[in-house]
């Protein structure tokens, strides 16, 4: 039988938490699962305007600082471009959609790591009308080890350049948030690869068949 | 004596409204009043990075549609950018800055026209913080009449080719916002070339003195 309405299920994490392997491993998880390989997204990004704004908010120029509230919009703008092209339309088709962050990135960056939590929630109270993953594996861990291990993949973008409290600030607004919502699974990601996996393993092996049959 | 503060003046209005030959104009006017010729800015638009957002906006992408979200946040993303790196630093040095359009186009086109005004008012809110222009000259024009003269250009963009009852409610918009604020003057643009100079001519004959005196 074919699922009439696919579910949206998003990894999210402090630079180096691992996302990218951890997502790797959920793809393989969704497939066995329920048949189909889920459609993989990533945020900002995921559509070619999307990816375009993606270069604007990595890439620093320093003749033309990037404003945090411009920072802001332009992660938004990429969100909605996603949403309405790309992660709607694959759910409705049935489809499982798996992303490398979503909104808790910006309430916790942009929100928490920023200060801008007034725009942040004005932004996505008008812009996602309550549209919201139906479950979120955060990969919780200290900024100085992730920032140690994004660093030994190369080059740290304008992003990851930020001083360390931006992300304590932003680690502390993740925690708030997974505390306040059931559909936010806290791992610890400070693990080695191997307990991370065990972890996501264990609590998918509950939650995917849930999510199945509550078509 | 040198000015402390500069004025921020802003030209607004449908397309061909008239606002290119109007910014001619006023930019004669303001450098005869106060010696200096004014900062010129256009939106959105007007720093490396708000230009590039400007093409965002401007070319339409049929595999990508931007959504009208999507596109209200670009707008006020390129505006934040404005503000923080051109138009306040030249207010602060005392220049004069004379803008073509800024908010009240994305309150017309995007709140009115689009019918995003609660988004176009939160964002609006939250990021502009009341910075608001000195004086505004509304080129008010019959959508019909503006498109005729836009198209006598050359090729419309994205923006220009909406349907016309998209413009017919932009205007409606600007018409109000006008009447309940004593910084909006109206001038008609339907009128000759001439006629529409005229009238800009003795309205700032009066304003300009008060805004250079009003430091
Ligand atoms: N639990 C772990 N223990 C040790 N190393 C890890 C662990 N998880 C990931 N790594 C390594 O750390 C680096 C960063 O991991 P990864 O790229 O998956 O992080 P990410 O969360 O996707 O980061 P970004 O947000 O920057 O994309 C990689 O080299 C990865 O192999
Ligand atoms: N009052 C007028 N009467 C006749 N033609 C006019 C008048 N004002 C402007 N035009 C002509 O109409 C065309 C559009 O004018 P202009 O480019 O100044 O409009 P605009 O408001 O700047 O438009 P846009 O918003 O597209 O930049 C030009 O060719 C211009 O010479
Ligand atoms: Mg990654
Ligand atoms: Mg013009």
């Amino acid at each position: 039988m074919i699922n009439q309405t696919g579910k949206f299920i998003v990894i999210e994490g402090l630079e180096g938490a691992g996302k990218s392997s951890a997502i790797a491993l959920v793809n393989d998880l969704i497939e066995q699962h329920t048949g189909q390989a889920p459609v993989c997204t990533r945020e900002p990004g995921g559509t070619p305007l999307a990816e375009k704004i993606r270069d604007l908010v990595k890439i620093a120029d320093a003749s033309d600082p990037l404003s945090d509230e411009a920072e802001c919009l332009l992660i938004y703008a990429a969100r909605t471009q996603l949403i309405s092209n790309v992660i709607k339309p694959a759910l409705a088709k049935g489809q499982w959609v798996l992303g490398d962050r979503h909104n808790l990135s910006s309430l916790a960056y942009q929100g928490g790591g920023r200060g801008l939590m007034p725009l942040v929630k004005a932004v996505s109270d008008a812009c996602l009308a309550g549209f919201t993953p139906d479950l979120t594996l955060y990969l919780d861990i200290d900024p100085k080890l992730g920032l140690t291990r994004a660093k030994s993949r190369g080059q740290l973008d304008r992003i990851e350049q930020q001083a360390i409290d931006f992300f304590e600030r932003a680690r502390q607004t993740y925690l708030q948030l997974a505390q306040q919502d059931d559909s936010i699974i806290v791992i610890d990601a400070s693990q080695s690869l191997e307990l991370v996996h065990q972890a996501i393993r264990s609590q998918l092996l509950h939650r995917l068949p849930l999510l199945f049959a509550n078509k």
